[in-house]
């Protein structure tokens, strides 16, 4: 995919976890996906997705930087939102908090085929 | 810059960094540099990348992924090395770890503007 092609790719990605139109998500992602080096396929992304949801139910994709040079797409992620319980450790509990994710994807025939991906998870300690 | 020209400036920052040649550090870093959102200026940076090399002797700087999108680039470094102390909070003393960083670079007129950078700490603490 040209360049264009595939930003446009991506924001729909993006655009589809936001509706958590899951059913959608196999257009976007393939079906032997690797997340952080681990092979999870699209079904364990999706409950990876939905479990995400759960635990912080106005979770919400914002692209704050997005870099593309294909097949790969970097993308700086910023999230601002109030966890319901323990998020990555930490007790936030309903509190608002404010965090970034850093995250590469590796694209193949128009689809996600790898994601290394970190979060801040300091900065969310840090607000609690 | 064109994409070629970036590429090969941020490979000599990074052979730049390796080679701790603090007094090279301005041809690549500009004067305002912002780190996380901080300026902290070259001076600051520098003291910086000072300080990780105190921490940990052996560093070096990997770039395992590097995606340029004028006039960012986005890079995904990896570390393998002996910290001497407490890194990140973490008393490693002297072992052995490995992790990665997932940092967004934004050049302007030839130089480092602005760096994001997220490291993945909870990786360090998993190995001690």
């Amino acid at each position: 995919m040209e360049r264009d092609e595939l930003v446009a790719a991506y924001r729909g990605y993006i655009a589809c976890l936001n509706r958590q139109d899951w059913d959608e998500l196999g257009r976007y992602v393939g079906e032997e996906v690797r997340y952080n080096g681990e092979r999870v396929g699209l079904a364990g992304y999706r409950s990876m997705l939905e479990g995400d949801f759960r635990a912080i139910p106005d979770l919400r994709f914002h692209i704050e930087l997005l870099v593309c040079d294909p097949p790969h797409v970097a993308s700086r992620l910023a999230f601002d939102c109030t966890p319901v319980g323990v998020l990555f450790g930490v007790p936030v509990n309903g509190r608002r908090v404010r965090f970034e994710e850093n995250v590469f994807y590796e694209f193949r025939e128009g689809r996600i085929a790898s994601v290394l991906s970190i979060i801040d998870k300091a900065a969310i300690a840090a607000q609690i």
